[in-house]
């Protein structure tokens, strides 16, 4: 079972009540008052664990695995083994995830401003929301109810924060609005001004950035990310958004709704981002660019140009997708034959 | 107008008193005396707002704007529509960015420790100077006048700040001299021991690194940076440079006066930048080697050499820039025409 | 001399005293009672300091040095320049960091609770270890002995950090077991939840991240890193291993002992790597593989393939490095002879 010291339980369950609460069909189970406390992947499963197979790959691991029952499409119940009790559902790892809060709901918190906090005058706490020790709330900022600020984060005047939004430790917000039911992880720095200057002859002016960032509802910002604000635009990210860690986002960036952006991307100034755009670790973008809906982008790319909807692109300088792997695969055949493939062309010899 | 929660606004302006302001002549304006309150870029701008326009690529902007005025070179002129009032000036985007500051100036601070923050017995802070809540400041460390020291900042023993630096919330210190007119962003880590060790059989041997971090005057410093102090010699920060966001430079790194480097950036140890040295995003540059005055690296480049003064380069490894450009070019052209131009060289095919 | 505002200075040693601290060899010394009083790099060391030559290529720095001792190995002895006392020993880096540290000791401190930090009245904590002010210390957290917890930071509830370990500011600790005589650097993140979720028709529904972070003993991690907690196994650093700054590890990754991980690198979630794996600055290593014992990954490489023990990559995507090696020098071939080199295959000239 998880380390209970750090995921609180919250009891055992029938397996038809796990049934019920997934919406699956109960199979190969001769009594289904039999009691499960907690989810495992397949490898680490006990008897007393839920599990779940999706992908055929891991067909080894079921076979193999000590679960006491398993979430399972249809079409793959008769390759489980005979002990295990069956969870036939066309989600099984969407409803291994709610199976998992079930056991160990998000923790709760009580409500109120901690001692050592530090909450200016006018700003508003809303019901339920708990600031804690020594997190720097700054004059007009408004928070909405069942908040939670961890503690030493500083929140910047008149930032807004919708209801149900949580907020780690150690972070820095200014210049924004931010949605409701958002989570913004430990050492995030969000709205501080972002990267411009003009570099005249008497000295570098620095560009006043005016504008704000604006985080819609869902939106989940990894640790130690940092979001500029807009430079008169505002920086936006659109609902349901998912930044993983140590990702940069440049003063008027614009994502859209349901993007997934993970760990070390840097995304420059200006580009525009549409809904449900997917985007491999340590990816960079340029400025000023638009990159369409659904767009898919490798891991360690490097975006120099527009993406049209639905177009995946990888390597950098980006390409097509396709075009990449073939050049990958032609460079690795350059590189196996040697040398000796490339002829000197006529005076070209000479330059090498 | 920028959202006055987050921009107090300085009051408005008539076209006249901007043109003296920034410096600019006056053309197509019936009414000098007509108020303008804010700046804003071309596409946004209201019958209120000064634009700029700098680029010819924006005239399509420009002939669609709404904007009251717009900064602009003389020979542009022609160009704008009849309605805008126009000033005219060698230097649109930078008076464009002196008249945003005249709007909404830096905001000030009421100098004083507030209650929350710890500043030891034997530190000295500046006339006009603000420490903010839950601030540490060190035994010893001196801090200039005019100085913010930002929310639940430490500034480590012995640090020296010049007059006028601002510190962003959250950001650590220590072993460090930074200069006047600084500005350090939130969640900066400057002056922790750089990534050395001595690995031998019976045992790991932390190196002791005995420099420390040198900041001249008027440098900015991203957002989560991470600078470690030097291992004997300093790691040196030249007057004037900017460094984005996650910016990573190692012990001993040097750079010269006026660099820019864009955001995250690594640079490995003992690596020296001349002067006036831009750096785009993502780059990698090895450690112990020498990059000229006003070289200028792509982003995502990889640098493995000496770059000479005024040098040019790009790709991983980088090389010259049209080198770069010219091998992507080629190897686009292979994928493109697919495997079938390369033929196997004598006993060459058989390793593929 | 290291600037004494930030390196205390322990008193000066006799070079008969240096020989017996480093286990070397005193030779070329007429007056082994000779005091120094510190160590430098060749370039920098004058006569009260000793240096040190491991590299042959640092001959010519060795000729010029002004240093009054050094360490060397026996068979660079000749090359010294005469006025130089001479301290023979195999492992000369070594010894000059561990006088480094005989001069200038790790600083001690003041066991205690300081005022400002707020410790949970659950939570142990051991003797002799200091919380600095503003730090907040959740339920149940177990503190071992020696330890200094730095300014700001926040360690949640039950977190573990064994005998002698170092956290420095503003740092933040959840769902985390740390070993002894860890160094935790400013800003790292360590044990929030990782990145995944399930996309459905109805709404994403965010992964339950039941693991822990565990940190073997002796373990560094730099500055601004982010390690995110394991899903259901465990996220886990063996002993010795070494993180610089800004690295990313997603949930589940598991690294064996002594690893080197340079700056700015990223490892996404469950991939596993065996006992000392080097890996260069910037590299990205995917999901789900495994990186056998010894591994060696250039800088800048992207890892998409298991790499067996011993192994050496580089590249993106990453191949054996001769591999690597032989694709640039062939792409930088045809970069300078120009397309020429290319004639069109049948029917593909059209594509291009």
């Amino acid at each position: 079972m998880a380390d209970p010291r750090f995921f609180p339980h919250a009891g055992e369950l029938s397996l038809a009540e796990v049934a019920a609460r997934t919406g699956s069909k109960l199979v190969n189970c001769p009594d289904p008052t039999v009691k499960v406390d907690d989810v495992a992947p397949l490898e680490a499963a006990k008897p007393s664990d839920v599990s779940f197979l999706e992908n055929r790959r891991y067909l080894d691991a079921l076979a193999r695995s000590g679960a006491g029952a398993c979430l399972i499409p249809g079409d793959l119940v008769p390759r489980a083994p005979a002990h295990m009790a069956l969870l036939v559902t066309g989600a099984p790892r969407r409803n291994f995830a709610r199976l998992g809060w079930c056991f160990h709901p998000e923790p709760g918190f009580e409500p109120g401003v901690c001692p050592g906090a530090r909450v200016a005058a006018s700003a508003r706490l809303g019901a339920g929301s708990r600031v804690e020790p020594g997190a720097v709330i700054g004059e007009r900022v408004e928070i909405g109810e069942g908040c939670l600020i961890g503690a030493n984060t500083v929140i910047n005047d008149a930032v807004v924060i919708g209801c149900g939004t949580r907020i780690g430790a150690n972070v820095t917000l200014s210049h924004s609005v931010i949605g409701e039911r958002c989570e913004i992880l430990p050492g995030a720095r969000i709205g501080q001004h972002g990267f411009g200057f003009d570099l005249g002859g008497d000295g570098t002016v620095r560009m006043p950035h005016l504008g704000r960032v604006m985080i819609e509802d869902d939106v989940e910002i990894g640790a130690n990310c940092t979001i500029d604000r807009g430079a008169g635009p505002d920086t936006r990210i659109g609902r349901g958004s998912m930044l993983d860690n140590l990702v940069h986002l440049a003063h008027n960036v614009q994502l859209g709704c349901g993007c997934i952006v993970v760990a070390q991307v840097g995304i420059a100034g200006s580009t525009r981002l549409g809904d449900h755009v997917v985007i491999g670790g340590q990816t960079g973008i340029v400025g000023h660019i638009d990159i369409g809906d659904r767009a898919r982008i490798a891991g360690r790319a490097g975006v120099h140009r527009n993406i049209p909807p639905d177009g995946a692109v990888g390597g950098s300088p980006a390409v097509p997708i396709d075009e990449w792997r073939r050049s990958v695969a032609i460079l690795r055949q350059l590189a196996r034959r040697g040398p000796k493939v490339l002829k000197p062309g006529k005076g070209g010899g000479s330059n090498g």
